[in-house]
């Protein structure tokens, strides 16, 4: 069988492929980029009058890349606020470079239809942005990497960022930045860590200016510019949910709590565990399952990771984990205990998951818990595109937890609205299979033949174990066998491993 | 008069000579050197056997720099074990790069005597070592910087560390590293965070594991490569001192009193103030007499900075600073409230005083409270060697809070042991005179003339204002007029300003 999606040698608009070869790779390592240096003289002022005057003073230029964040998610409004100045100010072939994009960012669309806008580099993106890149509205292909991968891409040069906007929810006059007071408060603000670090010049957009010093200081005023006060750089009530809410839907429950077995036979369920899981209903309930073994066990962990939500906040809380590694809060209840505990660690994307550093927390993981969109009979998981073939989301921490981690569990129904979770092959490779161990499905669990020792482990702990080959056959009695998306010829989209080789194109979708 | 020591265009040992031109320079301003690449796996041990194996593996050679910090002070023991490897090794022509070296440094004589040493970077250096170098005892020329200077000098490329070893009081096996807990206990790590983020290999060197994830981790395990544990790293009652003491001399609490009268004159004791002093007894009776005033005065400051005493933890504790910017604890209380109050936090030697990046600490002083051996008419600055030529100091922070804050004040008696503080010029320039504001003596004050608003406003309060050529004949009429140093020829070390470029050098002592 193929093991690769077949890629070109190189795609207009992104340049050379280097496909991807394996999960480790040393010869994809290089040196970072030296940062820029700066003189700067007490008394200069950092403070600007509004967005515009300081835009307007930039010297920006046509095909210069601005990069966001996307602590304030579904919320942010510092990146359309910033655009609609680009635009203004006429300038074209702009490269956007966001850690993530979600729906309200929709005004991007037009500044893709009018030339603003021609790159995309992000590790996510749902919505009307995702839509019209995966229809070919985007001049060039978009580049998708990972949560770990982005930091490493902009270290190492792959995405020199000349101007760095960061949406700070507070802020002092000297550019100390966090994200734990005023009305956005996000938590940390892990994805921003690296432009901070390596983009030429580095702008604070904040809504609630704090007098000097601002304490805690997680971006700190040696690495700021400017810093400007805007209206309000965010919804709140699209920054972070509520409550996240375990699942109640039965089969839900039951592919938790078969995960649980699995992990209980892996052996990997003792004193010192560490985990990480998504916010999904699945995923919490996972968390519960985990929840009461631990308690049941005796057991105490060492560490949680990821997106934190407020669910998991109360397992460190209750003593069922030493301390979190936390990228990005989810959740008010986050929000409240990485202010309050110092336990509760704020972690860069670049300590999160970047490979070409000296050891990020996804190697320290035991186990991580994740979703799958579709799979394949070599556990190659997307997350990428959706059953159209429409761009829906993509990595995040996808890829990098699973080839960090000691186990990586995917957790899916076989079988969603119709359409069986296992194709022939994946629409888009997000995550390589051989970084996958174990499918935990409502209608049983397969087992990565790569690891023949695990699928030994739950036969002896009673768990049964199929053949990946054997729950495909056994949704495609359900459901027929899936007619495979029909797209264009024309790649709208360059998936990137976390160490920037090329792990799959995703094509146009026909309409 | 001529403003500027003689200096050679080339220094044999050192180089080229960029003599210091003005106190913010722009042609001194580099791009940062790229920081290192590296591929880390999961499951890659960085928890070392002993030192003396891991050095053995390391590829060391000749002529490599080695860098270390001085957070535990004369308590340090690791910088002697090292060393004690390096020379086992036989390697040659090492240069050590330290933030400071003490006399417990003092088995570094030896290594310069067999040629194990050859070079020398250091922000400070006090005992054997820097009587060794005085004398001519180095091969090259020590190079003394600044705290500021020494992390731009790591980003720039002035200095390519091979190994940093840093002294670790706490460090979990994956390299997250404190100084909040163990048996040597320092307070914040900032001097080593460059060394941390430049240095090829980092070796994280503790006598106290703990189980991952160490919290709160300073250092983090994305930078660090290795992790060793020794029996002890310092001995306690070097690393800090136990409490520090308010001078009880009748002089130094008058010119305390008179050095507030100049603060009061400034118009800088005002709501939000911020202010910088050292460990000394007349800075910390400076300290106390601010207290008096603010508290009578209703005032609550910003912040103050630097290393930092008890005596300050107390101010904050009382609300008269919001927050505290540590580089470095000075004392047990220091190192407490730094493990338990969110608002004294941490800061590097780059945060701290780097003139080359977005904006240093020292750039949001109001005022800094300085000591002096030796000063001249120019309000040049001696704090690197003594009054018989010897280097006994060093810049530390001098010059880089003289350069930032608004208002510098030197505070020294005019004549101590019979030798007048201001000389026809000093011996050595530590800190450029146009960074110097006032001197408070017992005998009276002088401003500078590029200050003629400041004397006015002196004189307006009431205080009197003489110039320093004043003072100077004050004290010639005391103790006779001082002979200048004889020193040799050769230049047994070079004085960089904050920048890179060149202050003045230091000449062998005659013996």
């Amino acid at each position: 069988m193929e093991t690769k999606h077949t890629l070109p040698a190189e795609i207009e608009g992104y340049g050379i492929v280097t496909p991807y070869r394996q999960v480790f790779d040393p010869e994809r390592v290089k040196p970072c980029i030296p940062r820029p240096g700066k003189m700067s003289r007490p008394g200069q002022p950092k403070l600007q009058k509004d967005l515009r005057s300081l835009m307007e003073s930039l010297e920006l230029k046509d095909g210069m890349t601005f990069s966001f964040h996307h602590h304030l998610r579904n919320g942010d409004y510092v990146l359309n606020l910033v655009m609609e100045e680009v635009r203004r100010l006429g300038l074209k072939n702009i490269r956007v470079a966001a850690s993530s994009l979600f729906p309200t960012h929709a005004p991007l669309v037009q500044l893709m239809e009018d030339g603003t806008v021609t790159d995309i580099h992000t590790d996510y993106m749902s919505g009307p942005v995702a839509q019209a890149v995966s229809r070919g509205q985007l001049k060039h292909p978009a580049v998708m990497t990972t949560h770990g991968g982005r930091p490493r891409a902009i270290a190492e040069g792959d995405v020199h960022i000349d101007v760095a906007f960061i949406a700070a929810p507070a802020a002092d006059p000297s550019g100390n930045l966090n994200g734990v007071t005023g009305p956005s408060a996000c938590g940390t603000l892990g994805y921003a860590i690296a432009d901070a670090e390596y983009a030429d010049v580095v702008v604070a957009v904040t809504d609630h200016l704090e007098p000097y010093p601002l304490c805690p200081a997680e971006i700190r005023q040696n690495l700021v510019d400017y810093v400007v006060v805007v209206d309000s750089i965010g919804n709140p009530k699209g920054i972070v949910s509520g409550t996240t809410q375990i699942t109640k839907d039965p089969v839900g429950l039951k592919i938790a709590s078969d995960t649980l077995k699995v992990l209980a036979a892996s052996g990997l369920l003792k004193e010192g565990l560490s985990f990480q899981t998504g916010a999904g209903g699945i995923s919490l309930a996972v968390a519960k399952e985990l929840e009461i073994y631990m308690k049941e066990h005796g057991i105490t962990g060492s560490f949680a990771s990821g997106g934190i939500t407020g669910y998991i906040v109360r397992m460190m809380e209750a003593g069922l984990f030493k301390a979190l590694w936390d990228v990005q809060c989810f959740d008010l209840d986050a929000v409240r205990s990485f202010r309050e505990n110092p336990n509760h660690m704020a972690m860069s994307g670049d300590l999160y998951g970047n490979p070409h550093n000296k050891g990020a927390v996804v190697n320290d993981l035991d186990f991580v818990i994740l979703g799958a969109t579709e799979m394949d009979a070599e556990f190659n998981v997307n997350v990428t595109t959706g059953s159209t073939g429409i761009i829906m989301g993509g990595s995040g921490g996808h890829a990098d937890t699973a080839a960090g981690s000691k186990l990586t569990v995917i957790v899916s129904k076989l079988v969603s609205a119709r359409i069986p979770l296992i194709k022939e092959r994946v629409t888009t490779i997000t995550t390589p299979g051989e970084t996958v161990d174990v499918l935990v499905t409502d209608r049983g669990i397969a087992v990565n033949p790569k690891r023949p020792e695990l699928a030994e482990a739950l036969r002896q702990a009673g768990v049964a174990v199929h053949s990946i080959e054997e729950l495909q056959a056994l949704a495609e009695r359900l459901t027929g066998k899936p007619q495979p998306i029909q797209t264009g010829e024309r790649i709208v989209a360059v998936v990137e491993y976390r160490d920037g080789s090329v792990l799959d194109v995703v094509r146009q979708v026909l309409e």
